[in-house]
C-alpha cells in the first residue's frame, strides 16, 4: 500500500533535513514512514518516540513524517477505555486485546496518564502486567509518554493514533487513568468511549467522576464472576438507572449509552461487549456521526495547535511570563481587577521583540 | 462607606478621559462609582449597561469603574442556578427571591442565556414573569446581555457581578438555562450551584446534562405541591441516589450534594432550601474552600482574561483569520495535518504586521 520509496536509514548529511538538525543526526522521516507503513513494530515505536521528542528539529522531522502516511489513508476503530487502578483494566485490555487478534484483527494499546510523570511510571510501563498481550506480534503496547503536562501528551497521543493507524491496526485502545481532565480528552480523540468499573459492594460509593457520565458511551461493570457476580449485576442495574436520567445523545441509537457485566478474568461478556460497540460504531457510521465527528476532532486538534501555540509565544516572553506570575498572585489576593491586570499583561505581550 | 469624591454627571471635555471617547460624551465613572456604592439602582443598571458595551472606550471607563468599587471590598452570596424552560425556573426566583427580602436581605438577579440573541430574547427580558419581586426596591433584577459569544457572557457577567456587589447586594442569583457550556460557565462564577427539576413521571426522562452532576451542590425538584407531590418526592429519591454513586468533592461537607423537594408556587421548602446553602457556604468558610474558590476563580478569569485578548489579536489579523478558515477546512475534510496546519497559521501570526 505504501507509496514511499526505500530510503537509507539515516539521511545523507546533505539531505534536505540536514540542516534541522543542529547537534546528532536525527531519524529519517522516509525511512520511518516505509518502515510504519509495512506495519514494523521496531519502526513504530521509533516513530513515537520521535513524535514524542520536545526538539524543535525533531518536530519538523515527525511533522515530515506524519504527511508522508497521511495520503495511505488507514483508520483503526479508536476506543476510549477509563478506569481506576484496581477494576482491573490490565486484565481487561489483555482479555479483550487478545479476544480481538483471535478474531483476525491487529490491537495497539496507548496510554494516557497525565500522573506518569510525578507517579515516577506509567501504568503500561510494566508490560508484565499484560505479557500474553505484549508478546503477541499482532499487538503493539505503548506505555504513556512522561509528561506532566496534560497539553503535551494530548498532542502526542493523536499523533501516536496517527501513527498506529499508519502502521495498519485494527483497534486502538487509548486507555487512561481519569486524572483531572484526561478522559475527556481522551474522548476528544476517539470513536467510543468505554468506562470499566468494578462492582459496588451494597451501598459503597464507586467514585466516579462526574463529568464521565457526559461521555461514556458504554459502561462495563468488570469482576462479573465468582462471588461478585450477584454484586456485579446489581451494579449494572443501579448505572442502567442512573444513565436512564439522563438526556439522549443525538449521536447515540436506541439503548446507548449501555451498561453491562463482563469477566476479564474468566473472559466473558468480552465478544458481547465488542457486538456492542461495533453496533454502535456502525450505526454511526450509516448516519454519518463517525465520520462529522472525527472531521470535528480534526478541526479542534488543528485549533487547539494554533491557540497552543499562540499561548506557547505568551509564555515564552520572559517580561509576560514575570507579570502574568506576580499579577496572578495579586488578582488571587484581591488586590487587583482580573481584568485591569489581563490589559497589563497584553500590553507587554504587544510590547515584546 | 464610599471613599469617592462627589462627581458630575458628565466629565468635563477637558477630563482625564476625554480623550479616549471620540463619540458622544461617555458615562463618568466617577459618578457612576458613587451611585452604585450608594445602592441607586438606576447607577447599577447604567453601570451594567457600561461593561456590557462592546466599544473600545467603553472598555476602558469600565475597567476605571470597576477599580473605584474594589476599594469597599463588598461581597455577596453568588448562588448560580440552574433549569430548562417548564421547571418553574421563574416562579422559583420570583418565590424565593421575596423569602430572602422578607428575611431583611437585599437580592439581585442576573442572567446567563447565550441563547438569547438567536432566540430573539432572554428568559428574563420579560420582567412581568416576576412581577412582585421586579417591583420590590430591594431587589434588582437584570436580563441576559444579548451577545451571542459565551466568553463575551462570561466576563460581562463576571462584572455585572462585582458591580452588584459594590451595590450592597447580599445575594447575587445568577440563572441559566443551561445551553452549551453555561452552566460550567456560571459554577465558574459563583460560590454555590442549584440545579431545579421538574418531577418526573414514572420512568419519563429527566434530561439532565450529563455534566451537571459535577456542579451541583443542591438538586432541587420544583412543584412538589398538589397531585404532583408524590412524584417530586419518587424523583428527590431517584437523584439522591445516582448522588451517591458519585466521588465526594474534597469540598463539599457530609450530605453534599443533596437532592430536595420544595414548590415556589406554594411557597414551600424555599427556607429549608435556604438553609441548606447557607449550612453549605457556613461550611466551606470555615475550611477555608469558600476563600479558595474565589482566590481560584478571580486567578482563572484573569488568565482567561489574557488568553481571550491573545486570541482576538489572532483572530484580528484578516491573513490569520483567512488561513485559519481555509486550513480549518482541509484539516476537516483530512486533506491536511492539523499539526503542519497549524504551524502555518503561526508563521503568518509571526509575520503579522
Amino acid at each position: 500500500m505504501s507509496q514511499i520509496p526505500p530510503a537509507p536509514a539515516r539521511p545523507a548529511a546533505d539531505g534536505p533535513e540536514a540542516s534541522a538538525r543542529p547537534g546528532r543526526a536525527g531519524p529519517d522521516p522516509a525511512a520511518l514512514a516505509e518502515g510504519v507503513l509495512n506495519g514494523d513494530r521496531r519502526a513504530l515505536a521509533r516513530a513515537i518516540t520521535l513524535v514524542e521528542s520536545g526538539r524543535a528539529d525533531h518536530r519538523a522531522l515527525a511533522l515530515d513524517l506524519l504527511e508522508r502516511l497521511a495520503p495511505a489513508r488507514r483508520q483503526a476503530l479508536r476506543i476510549g477505555l477509563s478506569g481506576t487502578p484496581g477494576v482491573g483494566k490490565s486484565t481487561f485490555i489483555e482479555s479483550f486485546g487478545l479476544m480481538l487478534i483471535g478474531l483476525g484483527l491487529r490491537v495497539a494499546v496507548l496510554a494516557v496518564d497525565p500522573s506518569s510523570a510525578r507517579s515516577g511510571g506509567s501504568i503500561l510501563g510494566d508490560k508484565t502486567r499484560m505479557e500474553r498481550l505484549s508478546r503477541d506480534r499482532a499487538a503493539f503496547i505503548r506505555p504513556s509518554p512522561s509528561q506532566a503536562e496534560l497539553g503535551g501528551v494530548a498532542r502526542r497521543t493523536r499523533e501516536a493514533i496517527a501513527l498506529c493507524e499508519g502502521a495498519g491496526f485494527d483497534v486502538v485502545l487509548i486507555e487512561t487513568v481519569g486524572v483531572g481532565q484526561s478522559e475527556t480528552l481522551v474522548a476528544e480523540m476517539t470513536d467510543l468511549f468505554v468506562l470499566l468499573l468494578a462492582p459496588a459492594g451494597g451501598d459503597e460509593l464507586q467514585g466516579v467522576k462526574r463529568g464521565i457520565m457526559e461521555i461514556a458511551d458504554l459502561i462495563l461493570i468488570n469482576k462479573a464472576d465468582g462471588d461478585l457476580k450477584p454484586a456485579a449485576l446489581r451494579t449494572v442495574n443501579d448505572y442502567a438507572g442512573a444513565l436512564r436520567l439522563l438526556r439522549r445523545r443525538p449521536h447515540d441509537p436506541d439503548g446507548f449509552p449501555k451498561a453491562m457485566p463482563v469477566s476479564a478474568l474468566a473472559e466473558e461478556g468480552l465478544q458481547k461487549a465488542w457486538a456492542e460497540m461495533q453496533a454502535l460504531a456502525e450505526w454511526r457510521r450509516e448516519k454519518g456521526f463517525f465520520d462529522s465527528r472525527r472531521a470535528e476532532q480534526a478541526r479542534h486538534w488543528f485549533e487547539a495547535e494554533v491557540r497552543a501555540g499562540v499561548l506557547a509565544r505568551l509564555a515564552a516572553d520572559p517580561e509576560v511570563a514575570r507579570r502574568m506570575q506576580a499579577l496572578g498572585a495579586k488578582v488571587a489576593a484581591g488586590a487587583a481587577a482580573p481584568a485591569r491586570a489581563a490589559a497589563e499583561v497584553l500590553a507587554a505581550f504587544d510590547a515584546r521583540g
